[in-house]
């Protein structure tokens, strides 16, 4: 077993380098160490390359990046009983403390001692090796691939969002964004048993994608500029549908404002996609009349994970459709580049060689 | 029993005067007819005089006011088998369509048919009679006074808050505004077993109060004008608590961004006062990172006004300390000019005399 | 249009008869009238004809049978606005007074005062004529056949205990019984996204069927008759999984006693199979450990049959696989006989001819 | 300090011995250890020693008696941040395995690998020492004693079962058994909100105590033996009120028959006493009428100990009301032979001295 760990590491914006860090040490009985064989690139990687911070984290000192894996286990603790050596995983890249109040009561997504890989001070996935505690690792059937076991991690995070928008049977849905995030959300909601779903985006060839999987029905938005969101919301429900669900995947002010207002009485708004802090035009009057639920959706929490193996499992959603570009490990800092180009839906790079 | 029916008209913006109406008719045999003896005042009253308008709703017509009564039952139609003529009660003065799909899922305050007094186009309490459906009045027992009964109205609004806050045993609250509606709100979260409830308010005679009817803590926030509502989250959450339940009783912007901000993980924000349709700086962001949920209230559903009539006969709510002024039915204009000094916290009107 | 009603009467137990009854009226401006195209054939009809019973519900004077029915709008009172004149529409057969506070907080299933068609004393669907209000009856797509608008009836059963079974994407399920509720359970938990389906009967054939509709496992419990209910929840644990779903349609002492114990921590057992009223050997001890929920399921609620109409429009349940015989309406008591000797999935008999 | 722990130890049936056990070190950096200074005799207690089992429990070596206990904190690990030295606490005595999907979803009481108190194999509190993890044990205000921090064990029982039923202010509540935990169920109801508490028992004085704590109406059932339980159901109904809340805390058949029967529409129906595994007569016919939810009852989980003390410092429970004796640790023995005569509410053991 190679010694030596190497890593593909974010020393400050705009400035990625390969490290040999040390071979991580199983931190507790219950951790098991992974060898990465497939690390997707997510947005949030490239905002950090690009501007060393997403959000309210910033890159102080030299970080691995990647967070989206899967791999092979290596090595477990001695308290380990859930895995094994040899096992092909997805890897879910971030571990709460086991004491806090929100991982008690069963929200550990929200615990404030979260360790989450390539957030900084944690170091990421994108190296040889990673370790995390045992129930964070997820056996894949024969039938699921590396590949699609890294997309488990923006697919969990789609899990999430519709969890909390009670999408189910018969659920009417609005996604804004058809960017990765909203194409596995839409998914997701198909899954579910959405039987109506508009799916909005800027972009018709992502609207395309869309009703591959499972859009019923796509709105390009892109001559909505300068029209008031209560006209937008005015047309949407008259040439669709009132929606029960609304998840937002963007971010974008524009989106949240139509978004919101759209929603139908005692309907559901998840609002998953991140930008500013604050936004303005918030139809705050809106849903004092219809009493539509404004919820924050947070990474994913206990099952979520497990739900997205079983999505790609059972063939609901169709990772092929989504992984548009393979780079290798040592074309890692190429890959990155290209991703800030978004010409990719889903980027993924392979785990260093025994040779890298 | 008097053949005419004395009203107080808003015929428009600062323009109301007394008309004798014709007395109302069963409008089907589940109706009833109830002779009012006291009306409340509300904010939303005072608009309709000083506006002519409020939020959507604007006065077209001449429109008798009020819409927070109790009185005598007179007259029941030949369905009616829960009530009986000389039964005092509270009158829920809005009712659905039984036919909306809101009214049968359960929401029939969301219901787009809704009657509602003093809601244009349709007229108010404030006359000799008011009819209902017999479903939508409620008996008060010997100890509850008819003035308690007419204070059911807003106080219902504050059970329905507290419900969709899930205000519960040991639940710590903020509530936004020690108005009527926030005092109210005080007082049914203590009732439902909250036991931190901290009021922040801009005058301290309003916290005074506040802290009678529940309040465990204060703050007057007069001085954090131009204060960055994330620094007074900060200063709450040291002082005070990270509270699981914020009931945003001014619809002042301020406040929103506040307390939508200080709502604590998962916990849950109600928008319960009204201002404009948009609020800007809305914290977007910070629900992202607790999953705090965001509900609009809109007046009340099945059960609440039920509740508000047993917080009463509990002694729970102690409308003595709201109700600060009162005027005969023939003093009622004088009253209206009275409400828009803000010098009182709740005004009760009594309902016509046989002489008026 | 014929203005006789031909009927299909029971006058007392073992005593069908036809008869002409005058054509019903409509009740009031919000009902329609209905010519029925297709009644499908309930066990609780055979049990009616050949007890004169079912449960708390005597026959005591002559009623017509039939509740699972579809057919087309011919008469809409002044009031409706939902439906039309000759709208192809499978019907709600029961419809609760608007009054009830069971129907007003969104229960209307369980109202004291509903009017269940074929439910002593009111009289059933299988006539020429039928009435309901217009929110009972539901458009059927044109994709959709008579008789599967049929069949939204015990489709709606189906839905209602999936729902309250909380049955979603990755549930695990078991279900009792390959009967027509079994199996349309089984339909509609893997078109909810059950992932885990076990379905058991004392019947290969049934079993069989059950797969062709979701099961993903199916387990023949013919063999189990003297075994404690402990050693078979060990058997099914060990053998297949612990369900998170537990769908009980026989009403057989031993499956409930089976079913409840095997339902798994926090998981949630509901009975929607009846028999008698009481049931010995309920392992309340078992729930005390498990914390699992067991509920009763009545009927459906408001939601229920739009999601049948769904299901159906969407290919997720083939009622062409459950349809197994059909019967004139001439042929009526013939299709009762042979329903009696349980050799049919499920009977559809056709509405009267005009010549009928 | 004292080096030894003095302890009192059930070594089989009725053979109960003090022994001198090593003092307890702490398991990990998480733990903290208490020198108890009250503890409570619980029901199982008594059990144990009169049984040497309790439900599928069963003593097979010697095992130190007592789960009900306070005491001060003497020693913390390395990692602990929520308590001190000094602090005096409300000890929960069982705690979950952390890696278990049950603790990780929130329901850690439900943990297959609790360990607990006073339940083979599992050594219990009454000694001098004990050791938890630093989140079970709750600091008490000093307005709270030690008496009444031994009594948040059974309090959090009671708890856990008001929330399992729902029961919120206004609610409607039958208790079943007057003992300790029916007592703490019905003060804890009250605080809860409940407005309508029938607390039925077959003792005049345990029914007078439960006046004294929240019952608003009691019922002597000590002359219903041999009455059907459908026409108990009948009675009290017409002589009280239609429950939407039942909490069962007696385990005893007839209670469960009557209890579950008499559960209003959609109500809860909470199993909280614990006697066979298995009853009869359960009147499962009655829940597919009334959808009424049948709920197992376990302990308690993350929150309910935390609210138990709040109860306490807010004065909602009068914890002198049911501490009806008191013994010293050299007394254990007698205190448990007094325990078994019935004739206490609710006993206390002083920890031991440092004579003891």
């Amino acid at each position: 077993m190679p010694s030596v760990n190497p890593s593909v590491v974010l020393r400050k914006k705009h400035d990625i380098v390969y490290e040999d860090r040390p071979v991580p040490k199983l931190q507790d009985p219950h951790f098991v160490r992974i060898a990465i064989k497939k690390t997707g690139i997510c947005g949030s990687d490239v905002h950090y390359v690009q501007h060393g911070e997403t959000g309210p984290f910033v890159v102080k000192s030299p970080m691995v990046l990647g967070h989206e894996s899967s791999g092979v286990i290596v090595e477990v603790g001695s308290a380990v009983t859930n895995v094994k050596v040899g096992d092909r995983v997805a890897v879910e890249p971030g571990y709460p403390s086991r004491y806090s109040k929100e991982t008690m009561r069963g929200l550990y997504n929200l615990c404030p001692h979260m360790a989450f890989a390539a957030t900084p001070p944690y170091d990421g996935t994108l190296a040889r090796y990673f370790t995390v505690p045992e129930d964070f690792v997820y056996p894949l059937p024969d039938t699921v691939s590396f590949e699609d076991g890294a997309l488990c991690e923006p697919l969990a995070v789609a899990v999430h969002a519709n969890k909390l928008g009670n999408t189910t049977f018969g659920s009417s849905v609005y996604v804004f964004g058809a960017g990765p995030i909203g194409l596995l959300i839409t998914a997701t909601a198909k899954a579910y048993g959405a039987t109506d779903i508009l799916v909005i985006d800027l972009f018709d060839d992502k609207l395309e994608m869309a009703k591959k999987l499972g859009a019923t029905a796509v709105y390009n938005s892109s001559n909505d500029k300068g029209v008031a969101p209560a006209e937008i919301v005015k047309k949407l429900h008259q040439t669709y549908f009132v929606p029960q669900v609304v998840l937002e995947a963007t971010g974008a002010p524009p989106c949240i404002q139509v978004g919101v207002a759209a929603t139908g009485n005692a309907g559901t708004y998840v609002q998953v996609g991140m930008s500013g802090n604050e936004v303005n035009g918030f139809p705050i009057g809106a849903i004092g009349v219809t009493e539509a639920v404004v919820k924050g959706s947070f990474r994913y929490n206990f099952g979520d994970y497990e739900d997205a193996v079983k999505l790609l499992a059972n063939g609901k959603v169709d990772g092929s459709l989504l992984i548009t570009h393979r780079f290798t490990f040592k074309e890692a800092i190429k890959a990155y580049d290209f991703a800030a180009t978004g010409k990719a839906i889903k980027i993924m790079i392979d785990g260093p060689t025994d040779e890298d």
